[in-house]
């Protein structure tokens, strides 16, 4: 199963909005077929490692890190390819996240006599999908926000300069999360202020993709009053650009969607746009992942939204001073026990600069 | 070498004023003796390995940390020792620091027949006594600043609320590093916002000091006009205090005396009390490593001053906001260029927090 997952992580940057998928077949200890999921609409791991294990699937064991399908998608079902095989058992590290279908899978097997189990490494492979399984269970994305700062929390000095704070090894980093997201995410204020691309320079990300692949991940900007300049530099660069406003009625909207980009509405609470609103829409639309590069105000009403899965933060080794901009806007902290609490998984070296990546653990 | 500056390492919290020094004597390739500097006024290092040794000193070599000293001090010495003991080669990691004596002790063997080498491991042995070392080379203490904060930077909740943003684990390990020092600084905000101990507390240092052993840092605050309270709570506890001010005449400067202090007065600049002046008067007090604990405003001065040497910055795995009080009060920051670059040495977990060491780069 170890070499399974480790076959599923060669799929990170390419199944969108598939799920990253490894698998190996074994038979009397000896690997006969191994594949992973590569990218959507290709074939499944299951089907590639029966294509290299030929024969030598009959009486083999099928270590798959997530429940074979049995429904007929864009692939046939691969629990019928199994069966067809000879394979006699089945482990699976999970079980499909979608609770419609949990175990359908793996009960189909069963009746066709093969031996079933499932759970073995879940918690490894439950942490190469996070989008794909919580989009299926609880209907929204996983929130990624990425931020960089000085060692001592300033994101900008107080003349407003805040380019660059990291150096190139940790900007060439960010592309590889972008890169694994479905989206990328941002506020009107980022957009006004920085222009950015938002887009993955996958000249950046030589031999970690397959040549000529150049999926771009949606950018998404919320802009309630549509105040977007049209000469933004992410509409002249590729990739889908989904714009979310109060009103998308109104004729700056048209002239947007003229510029190839679309234009929807969202409901407003007294907060702007209403994010749990803007997470289903983007669940629907098939978003696994979703990154977010924006200012303190996004990512802290993220936050406090309960929206925010996950933590990116780079430090830079300087020192800038307190009379910068703040990393996240956070309002409604009033005591130490108000604190969004963190769960720090990782904390390593980028060229010059520190990666640190953090759960952001539930309050209470 | 490594198993002399594993031996030094063992005075970290007692030799004070004292360097640590640790040395081993070797002779047919056979630990003879071996010893320690473990506190002022006790044998040194070398002292207690002859002594260890005894009649198998004869045609040894000496290891040593530091430059076997030549001048009478509360002990005699070392030089001799090694001479009269039959030692025929010493190898010191780095010479005597003071420009005035270094390289003597060696020369005094060299002239009695002994093999004399300097220089292995020299950097290790100058990490052993940055405080020392900066002293005699550049008459001023090792300036090490404790900081804790929030991932986000913060070290105050808007309210005001500070207390307490990381965990005993961290506090705890907070004692090592005053211990280590010769003396703590901080400014009179911090003495009138959080009443502060400031002491080292040994009762959280057991197995790491001799039993007995209570040797307090000097606690020095620097309080320009005297306001500090009569009351508060570093005059009732163990340890010598030294307020700075700039009237050291004035009648509340008696009565502070009255309650065991010290009080003197230091020239006033634009920014305050003169800084540099500070440290020429603690080096002069044979104050080796300065560990400062304080706020925004003091750890910015002595940083924009070019009088801080290290970093230590407990992070806590929590999110407070920006509305918070920052860290280093900076403002001669204006650009990029400006920054305070950081080398940073080390980060590791100490319990939930996490802790980082930086040495401050000289500017340009």
């Amino acid at each position: 199963m170890a070499r399974a997952l480790k076959l599923a992580w060669q799929g990170l940057f390419t199944t969108d909005p598939n799920p990253r998928v490894g698998c190996v077949l074994v038979r009397a200890g000896e690997i006969v077929g191994e594949g992973w999921h590569q990218w959507a609409g290709n074939a499944h791991a299951e089907v590639n490692a029966l294509r290299q294990a030929g024969g030598r699937a009959r009486g083999a064991t099928c270590y798959v890190t997530l429940e074979p399908c049995c429904h007929r998608g864009r692939t046939p079902p691969c629990t019928q390819a199994l069966i067809k095989a000879g394979v006699v058992r089945v482990v699976a590290a999970m079980r499909d996240p979608n609770p419609k279908v949990a175990g359908q899978g793996l009960a189909q097997l069963r009746e066709a006599g093969l031996q079933v189990e499932y759970g073995l490494l879940q918690e490894e492979a439950q942490a190469l999908n996070p989008g794909f399984v919580q989009r299926l269970v609880q209907g929204r994305p996983w929130v990624r926000c990425k931020l960089a700062m000085s060692l001592d929390g300033a994101t900008a000095l107080a003349s407003g300069e805040s380019r660059w704070i990291t150096a190139p090894p940790a900007r060439r980093d960010v592309q590889r999360w972008r890169a694994r997201s479905s989206a990328i995410l941002t506020g009107i204020g980022t957009v006004a202020r920085d222009n950015p691309a938002l887009n993955v320079r996958y000249e950046e990300l030589q031999n970690e993709v397959p040549p000529g692949f150049d999926r771009q991940p949606w950018r998404v900007i919320l802009d309630r009053k549509l105040t977007i300049s049209e000469k933004a530099r992410l509409f002249s660069l590729p990739g889908p650009v989904l714009i979310v406003c109060a009103d998308a009625e109104q004729p700056k909207a048209e002239s947007l969607r003229s510029k190839g980009a679309e234009v929807i509405s969202l409901p407003v609470t007294t907060e702007g746009l209403d994010l749990k609103a803007l997470m289903a829409v983007l669940a629907a639309r098939e978003i696994n992942e979703l990154h977010v590069e924006c200012g303190a105000r996004l990512a802290g009403s993220l936050l406090q939204a309960g929206l925010m899965d996950e933590l990116v933060l780079y430090m830079a080794p300087k020192l800038m001073g307190e009379a910068s901009l703040g990393l996240l806007r956070l309002p409604g902290i009033q005591t130490m026990e108000d604190c969004i609490q963190v769960d720090i998984k990782e904390i390593r070296a980028i060229g010059r600069d520190w990666r640190l990546v953090a759960k952001i653990l539930p309050k209470g």
